[in-house]
């Protein structure tokens, strides 16, 4: 039977079945006995307002996560750098096992992206709730079910941070419940870490894990973020992009103006903002922008491998997401990915709508992210972008300009480079941690693991690498499709109860020296 | 004395100067011996909301306004489109005058453009506040003078209408009052005629009017709206320029995505926008859409005649908007004006600011607005900037994009012209009213009146002189620096005040047949 299962498995999916191990099978067995306990309590973790910026709501998510440590002993205390004691802390605690000889650092962040309530579609962000299907396949919206109802692994919870990243934290934290509930002892000495400003850049990172280098020191760190592959199947991810912002700025007249009156004459900062940014990229998408890519540093032939063997999901995703074309001149997904890139996060002049005005507007403005690839460095990348702008006649400044500025230069620019951007990371994926990462991840699946170079996704692990020497390497949970950093973000349940089994599996790895 | 002070104009300002004739002087009179109460009467007007859209508060409007005419005994009436009696109203009144052989209809609009409180700087739209002078020079808020307190004529009223266009509503009503009080009797009979849609594009204006032809019968239609002259001489306007408003969204994937993930492979809707308005006008923001000039009927000698003697007036302009440059490659500001415009009203993608997120948003929106001028037709505009869109590579819908037709086109835009729009109108200047009216305006004034063949706003007096078979001219009172349709819209008293003067002298005009 079990033969026949694998070989109908290959017929079908066209690659080998593996097994899961016995540590999964007993994780599974005390999850489904716990469901509708592990979901109630994740929507609690998720009612609580995450925006880095909140800071009085991002101190109650910290004091809710001690308060989960405590009860599990893990000796929790909060951590924060020295230039700012208010920003968002982050939440430590351990778990030391006799005789293990190594230390793993699980890295996840309870802060969510910044969102527009409005946006939301039939429930609100810090409001979760149960939907019997993705929004988008009409999923409509469930009460809890009751003692005597089954959860269907197909559910999903709509929320803020439902994936990113609350789903990492509680994931870690319920692989180490169950690992202590069917009794199996983990392999390594565990450290928790969650962060509060992941999505604000981090901007205090350095420094605190600089400050407290003693206690964050590991082996390696495991980082919980982003999704898992667009095929549906496990990766573990060796390498991030860097990320940078740039807040950009053009002007027309001091004051918004009557269309009628100057339509035709004062120049429209709107059309400004639409050339240069046009200036920036070709008609396929291609960036433009002079020697935006000169220091990339070139992938290496594991990696390539990796990518050749990763599953080629181009097409379909296409057609998922509704695109006729992507962009990158025929390059493939895992390609562009590997590149730098400049994208427009929002872009503004006037309004639209029901408060369009007659207007020409005064200012428009963007946001552009950068992303970073190994080899990138985020001022290097900010000072080309800007050499390009002042290239296309632009007058450029960090501030506002001055009354004579502005009657001295037909073309301003404002550029704040946002503070908080980092490089990115790269693992190698031929360290004994890398290997042993894999295997475990692998024993949780009976499909095989995809094991990619780099996300096109950020996190701030070159902090981390740099401030700690120490590889960190990412194993993603969410669903590709749970709308990260969007409205009507969500997690599907199964994704949630799969993210439990494999970090208990990496709590309890066999680690090569 | 009189000579000298004559000659002395002429040496400062380099023209004739006139002398102000009996009626000004005494509705002057009586002015100033009013103006505090005018100035409450005002603010009172100016405390209605009175967005077209927000029909509870249009009807309060219209119901004060019925008020104030049934107190001059004008027997007000509302008048409606038969397709829809609950849009806003126009307030209709009518004083006749025995022995008069003319009518005049004096026109001017009670709605006013919406407007996002937010942006308003010290003081909100509809709680209008009186300041010490312009809130770019410093202008700090006043409070109501006192009894025994003057008036300055430079302080200012910032509310939204304050000069568009409720300014025209209120000399109108106050210059009747004034002729009574003074008792000089009016020389022609008086038709009132109060829009309450005309920043919506007056869609039913061409109903009403024809619905009410008998009513609004007249020998002219005088408009009041817009800002007299840059140079601050009173002016008289024999056109204005039409407008028609598009709606343009394009679309990336069909939701938002995480720019990390899919930045560099997922086209950039904000991208996508940009170059597609880049397309529609050259650097010097010269229109390059085919044929968008080549209906448009040149100016007569008289007018351009009249152009060549109004007031050149760019540089200074340009001074003080800040602009170091103008578009349109070296014309006149009144050049340009006579020429067909496409403006961006608004421009929005992602969010920017504090809500800006790591994202490639899902779609981008444009408000676009055209001006026209004679020659011009509304829907043949459209047609030109359609066939320029697709000629650009785009598949143009009115609506939003099946999930196949995203698949099939790599690039869509939703194209939607708006209901309302209408063509320019322009009066020859040479008619017996046209000279009538110029007079009329003159004898309130020192200065020469500027005779404008065409402003470059909008009035939808082409509907008027379609159906109702009447020349109209245009008589505006509003500063030029009011920001007309922006935040921080304000009239400067003086400017109130000659308002009544001028509407005073026209309802006294000299006609001849």
């Amino acid at each position: 039977m079990k033969f026949l299962l694998i070989l109908s498995v290959i017929l079908i999916f066209g690659y080998q079945s593996f097994a899961v191990d016995s540590v999964t099978a007993s994780v599974r067995e005390y999850r489904r006995a716990n469901e509708r306990r592990l979901l109630q309590d994740f929507l609690s973790l998720l009612s609580i307002p995450n925006v880095a910026s909140d800071r009085e709501n991002i101190r109650r998510n910290a004091a809710y996560l001690m308060e989960m440590m405590r009860q599990r002993g893990l000796k929790p205390q909060l951590l924060t750098a020295p230039s700012d004691e208010n920003a968002p802390p982050s939440v430590y605690g351990e778990w030391t096992v006799r005789g293990a000889e190594q230390t793993i650092v699980f890295y996840a962040h309870y802060d969510g992206q910044p969102t527009d309530p409005k946006q939301w579609s039939g429930s609100q962000p810090w409001q979760p709730v149960l939907r019997s299907d993705a929004l988008e396949r009409g999923g409509r919206i469930l009460s809890m079910p009751k003692e005597n109802e089954s959860v269907n692994p197909e559910w999903r919870v709509y929320a803020r941070s439902a994936s990113d990243d609350k789903a990492g934290v509680f994931a870690i934290l319920q692989a180490f419940d169950a690992l202590r509930a069917v009794k199996i002892q983990p392999s390594v000495n565990i450290k928790f870490f969650f962060e509060g400003e992941e999505e604000a850049s981090s901007p205090h990172l350095k420094e605190l894990v600089s400050r407290h280098k003693n206690l964050l020191k590991a082996d390696a760190w495991i980082v919980c973020d982003g999704p898992v592959h667009q095929s549906g199947r496990k990766q573990v991810v060796f390498g991030v992009r860097g990320v940078t912002t740039v807040d950009l700025t053009v002007y027309g007249a001091n004051r918004s103006l009557h269309s009628g009156h100057y339509g035709n004459w004062s120049p429209n900062p709107a059309l400004t903002l639409a050339k240069l940014l046009s200036s920036m990229k070709d008609d396929d998408g291609n960036v433009i922008v002079k020697n935006w890519s000169d220091d990339v540093q070139p992938m290496g032939d594991l990696e390539k491998q990796a990518m050749k063997d990763a599953p080629q999901y181009d097409d379909q995703l296409k057609k998922q997401l509704g695109l006729a074309r992507a962009d990158g001149s025929n390059k493939s997904y895992l390609e562009l990915i590997a590149l730098p890139s400049l994208n427009i996060n929002g872009m503004i002049s006037g309004d639209v709508g029901a408060l369009a005005r007659n207007v020409v507007p005064a200012t428009a403005n963007a946001v552009l992210d950068l992303r970073l690839v190994k080899g990138n460095d985020n001022r290097r990348q900010f000072e080309k972008l800007k050499a390009h702008i002042k290239q296309q006649g632009f007058y450029t400044i960090d501030r506002e300009p001055t009354a004579a500025e502005r009657l001295q230069y037909p073309l301003i620019a404002k550029l704040i480079h946002r503070d908080g951007g980092y490089n990115a990371q790269r693992t190698p994926m031929d360290l004994p941690v890398s290997l042993s990462v894999v295997k475990a991840v692998q024993a949780t699946s009976e499909q095989p693991v995809v094991k990619m170079p780099t996300l096109g996704g950020s996190l701030p692990l070159s902090i981390i690498n740099e401030n700690l020497n120490v590889p960190t390497i990412t194993v993603p949970i969410a669903n590709y499709d749970n709308n990260q950093h969007a409205e009507n973000e969500n997690i599907r349940l199964q994704n949630l109860w799969d993210g439990i089994e494999i970090f208990a599996n990496l709590m309890t790895l066999e680690m090569r020296k």
